[in-house]
């Protein structure tokens, strides 16, 4: 069934110990909606400016993403600059230049209000609501957030999170948003902040699901060759959500499995920079790769 | 079936942001022959001075260990003082006291020479060596090894190595034994210097399994509380090796059990301070915390 996505549209400039590259596309709408098209039909909201290429729009007409909702404004793309630790454990913003998405007004096509799943990925709070609320029926929502929006945002945030059916953010957002340390207790006290599903990502150590009284641990997909994590979250994001809309409900053993989904899309993503990867990316490839997951964690498959 | 540890006994003091423990018992054979006891009959082989209270040799009979190897020397016993960060991320060590360990001579009993199971606790290299050599048949035998050995004794380390069918180390010695910092290859790395199976712990996050082509990951078990990581590893161990003994035998399907055993053994330690918590250590707490953990990593298991 169908999924929307509300999120950025970008122009990144990355630096890992591998290399540096300047203006590649990125922005979260751009990773979640890439990968999660693989597993379900996508429709894309965000803004670009007019300097967006039409190659990098023909990249998303090409991955058979819906971009109605994708809106061009006169100025300039919203562009990050970061740098990457050689060993990953860091990075450093070096610049961010909001340019046309500091208005963005994410406004559905009216055909999009019926998408029966939504996911929200890191904007200001009052936005997500905004869009939250134009939805028509009763999709299954999940959202992201960032240390930015629960430092400044908190009640915004509190508000959405209520209304949200899952919330994904990493083990530093969890242990800020909860003020507890302790990773599970941290977990259990956002729970009761109303989201039926919590995720918390932990980078290369993989993710844990918490789900009314029980958890679910997922790793991260090993990989040898590992080059930039950068959308590694949204792509996660996008392979949850992108199996959950292609199973077209939502039941404890969909939301495990979409957790897996989840992993082995993320990890296509890093092995390259920026969407490169993603670029060729088949239900093929994931489906490979998701038989592998389930050997590495089930004791009884052999 | 029969399984001999190799180790240390010793007397502790710890602090965390719990509290802090002065003389406690302590040492990795403890740990280990404690939690073992659970799930296969042990033999410790360590050496303690003639300061070891019969209280704390109550404690092994307790537990029903067989203490035939555990020597007294005239001297005081092996100290160890540490003090862990109010996050556990990183540990002092504030006084090392060798005393009748520095001595160290591990002669078995002749019964314990034909034991099909042995574990190699953290001791010197040319120690280990000598305890393999002594060993009748040809046993299952894992070891564990220190930052202190890949630094100093490398070449009787890597003898060691290839002749063990099992290595257990943490993350950032397997990164300084490899020269890897890619934990996977230097997974792979390591597996080429000879052991079948090769375990890399990663503390809360949990441990991986390498074997032949394979990997098999298993999550740190979740707990709420959390007092003291001293003696994690070597419990973890005692609860892979305890289980493999339990069954008789090695195979991939055990091997992969086997680390579930670890990881929740590892979490019953974590709980208290010192071996508090595994002098009432169950059969059954185990097995019940086993089905919880493999509730949280299989998606097929509802």
């Amino acid at each position: 069934m169908s999924l929307v996505v509300v999120g950025s549209v970008a122009f990144d400039d990355v630096e890992t110990r591998y290399g540096r590259k300047k203006k590649v596309l990125g922005g979260s709408a751009s990773y979640f909606s890439f990968v999660a098209s693989n597993l379900s039909p996508v429709k894309v909201v965000a803004v670009v400016g007019d300097d967006f290429p039409q190659e990098y729009i023909s990249l998303f007409e090409n991955r058979k993403v819906d971009i109605e909702g994708l809106v061009r404004k006169k100025g300039k793309t919203f562009f990050w600059r970061g740098k990457y630790s050689d060993d990953f454990t860091s990075r450093q913003t070096l610049q961010t230049d909001l340019n046309v998405f500091s208005g963005f007004n994410p406004l559905l096509p009216d055909i999009y209000k019926s998408a029966p799943f939504l996911f929200l990925a890191n904007i200001h709070p009052a936005l997500q609501l905004q869009v939250l609320k134009s939805m028509n029926g009763n999709p299954f929502v999940a959202c992201d957030t960032m240390n930015l929006w629960i430092n400044t945002e908190k009640e915004k945030l509190l508000e959405l999170i209520k209304k949200v059916d899952l919330l994904t953010i990493n083990d530093e957002e969890a242990r800020l948003l909860s003020g507890e340390f302790n990773i599970i207790k941290a977990g259990k006290a956002i729970q009761k902040m109303g989201p039926e599903y919590l995720i918390i990502k932990r980078g290369e150590y993989g993710a844990i699901l918490f789900l009314s009284e029980t958890l679910f641990f997922v790793p991260a997909f090993p990989l040898l060759d590992f080059k930039d994590p950068t959308g590694a979250g949204d792509s996660f994001a996008g392979g949850f959500m992108g199996y959950i809309a292609g199973q077209g409900k939502v039941n404890e053993k969909i939301i495990k499995k979409s957790m897996l989904y989840g992993a082995v899309c993320a990890s296509f993503t890093v092995e390259d920079f920026s969407l490169e990867r993603l670029q060729t990316l088949s239900p093929q490839q994931i489906n490979s790769r998701y038989d592998k997951m389930i050997n590495y964690i089930n004791p009884n498959y052999i």
